[in-house]
């Protein structure tokens, strides 16, 4: 069965605001089954929203729209559609008394223009509208459907839930589950390489790559008669994925980086402190983002002077002196130094130029070293980072976090 | 001049990303004049592609397409362009050098499907991409264009910046000019009220609102013969605003909350230090941002733990057993602390709440207290924050340096 979506209206079109409504529907047909191969966007037009329609039925069985179902006379995606299908509206007695109600309840009587939004083809199937005043609606002709849902998120989310998902459950006979498996430390093109033979062995089920920032996700999405069966194809998939790209792996679904860290040191009771300074902070608070850390994490240190850094942390002058606070020694001894200062297994540091300024022929921008102490063994790695001041932060936070993990999995 | 937006990329199809490339595009089109009557969305599949670009090639001008110019297989935007034209693709050296640079910087070495990203048109005119491995293009044949754009927002959107908004705005004949204004604590809907004679006025400059994470950005956009002409259409707009708004603007056009507070700070010489608990160094990272911080900003303590509060930052043992870690009490003792401690004219403290576990009746997830302490003079303020863990965190952080912002400018 295949689907498509069309958002109506010029708040979309002109980018006022950010289509959620397409994605929110994307993934729900997508679970359910129902193949989505073209989404549009038009605005409250009627040659162009007929030329929609007539587009997207020739390609599909069934067309989703989102909005233009309010008061007034810019909104025309029902009256449009009814019209495509060559169909005449009548007052649905039911939905008026619903808006009058709804109106009732907040002290208010409905305008005469809410009237307009009580009338439907005969044949429609109603769908209620139980967060505002809009019902939508199913129309059909022929093996041709179109679904029209309000245009407020809240609404059109409670809608599809509630009435149109089981509506087209019960059309569809298979179900689609994905798992995601993400990576750290490997580029796309490289993974693609790797993964080369399961990549072209696609079918069902199938292996996608999605680059993030720093990561990839790998998805692998089965079709089958029922969530069991489609488990039961993706399992192996994974099982190989897992064997080929093993501690690259740093988690499942849903889980960030700095979860996979937080979980493990807080399994293993390892008591961690930072001391950051060209991060300023970021390492700290992406640890905190784990909510259950405060057992572990003791303290983190934004020692962004170097009188801060010998103060609290103990790192000598002779080093910052004789090597500079961007060095190999400095990130040592700071890592060394916050875990001593706070009594814990572990240390972590970041000392770098993070830019615009500073950068120097030997020391360039986006030179940052991270230092890790972990029970009296002490690793300091060098990074060069490309990207603006706020990028090559981020993405020494995410690499010590990496270091980190790698490391801890290996104890 | 008519264009159209076509997003290429299964994880948009399939609802894994929201898009908001297809947003940018469409506002930054509206605001230089191009017209835009449809967006679509597409998978990475050539029939599909191509049927695509017959149709919109047949309704407008232009075509811009986002994403589909990794270096995998399945990325064929490019491909598909350069098929619909007839054109046949050669390697650009200067692109295949531009990768090379870029892998070199970050000690790897391209893999061979990278090298197809610097394959382009003869005549193309190919977008540098500073910000990642894809160039985009623009392509064109007879009177119709093809602007390709690689997917990820923040590599689309600085190609789209530098190098597609200024040739387009070539093609137009008027120039377009926008100056924004950024607002901090009001609402977009109390906003709207505030600005109402301003916003129907509208024409040219036209007045919009943009409502962000926490803040509002109003951009005053201008047509005319050229810049000075726009200018000089939008100038007492502005003023009229900032004599409405005064000290709910926070700054202009690119500048950030933390921009505009750090600045003040250094112009001042107003040293400062940090101690964060719920944020858990939020707040510290977002001052240092600001290049240039490292001469007034001396240190941030992540105090999560009561033990830190107490040894770091001095805060009384009874204090936090009378009336807890998250309390005005403690915000005070902790701003004062940490100021204190490390000899600056500025302390600020956070102690919160963050959820999604910890939250009571009397103290909720969500509740945060923000303390500012300056020069001798020590102000707490009680937050009831929305949102998620992650959420109620940035909104406390943004919150403290809005805190902090005005009590620097009324000092």
């Amino acid at each position: 069965m295949k689907a498509e979506i069309i958002s109506v209206g010029t708040e979309i079109l002109l980018g006022d605001i950010v289509n959620t409504n397409s994605q929110f529907l994307a993934k729900e047909l997508a679970s359910i089954g129902v193949e989505v191969y073209y989404q549009q966007t038009v605005g409250d037009n009627e040659d162009r929203l007929i030329k929609c329609f007539e587009e997207s039925l020739k390609r599909s069985d069934i067309v989703i729209t989102t909005g233009g179902l309010g008061p007034t006379d810019d909104d025309m995606t029902k009256e449009v559609a009814a019209k495509y299908f060559n169909q005449k509206l009548e007052l649905h007695n039911p939905s008026w008394d619903k808006i009058n109600l709804y109106f009732n309840k907040i002290n208010k009587v409905p305008t005469e223009n809410n009237k307009k939004q009580a009338y439907f083809p005969k044949d429609a199937i109603i769908l209620e509208n139980n967060n505002g005043t809009a019902p939508g609606a199913i129309l059909k002709k022929d093996n041709k459907t179109i679904i029209i849902l309000p245009g407020p998120p809240r609404e059109m989310v409670a809608m599809f839930n509630e009435s149109v998902k089981p509506y087209l459950i019960n059309l569809t006979e298979d179900v689609i589950i994905s798992k995601t498996i993400k990576v750290y430390g490997i580029g796309e093109s490289r993974l693609e390489i790797k993964l080369q033979d399961i990549l072209k062995k696609q079918s069902n089920p199938t292996v996608a790559l999605y680059a993030k920032e720093m990561a990839v996700d790998i998805r692998v999405t089965a079709k089958a008669e029922n969530e069991d069966k489609a488990l039961s194809l993706i399992k192996p998939v994974i099982e190989n994925i897992k064997s080929i790209l093993k501690n690259s792996i740093y988690g499942e679904d849903d889980e960030t980086l700095e979860d996979s860290v937080a979980k493990i040191l807080v399994d293993k009771n390892l008591k961690i402190a930072v001391a950051e300074s060209c991060t300023g902070g970021m390492v700290s608070s992406q640890l905190i983002n784990y909510p259950g850390i405060s057992s572990i994490f003791m303290e983190g240190c934004v020692t962004y002077s170097n009188e801060a850094k010998m103060e609290r942390l103990g790192v000598k002058r002779e080093t910052l002196n004789k090597f500079g606070a961007v060095s190999e020694e400095t990130a040592i001894e700071m890592a060394q130094g916050v875990s001593k200062t706070f009594n814990t297994n572990i240390g972590l540091s970041t000392t770098g130029i993070a830019g615009p300024e500073g950068g120097t022929k030997d020391k360039p921008v986006g030179l940052v070293y991270i230092g890790i102490y972990i029970n009296g063994q002490t690793i300091v790695k060098k990074l060069n980072l490309n990207g603006n001041r706020q990028l090559i932060r981020q993405r020494a936070t995410k690499d010590i976090l990496n270091e980190l993990r790698l490391k801890l999995i290996n104890m």
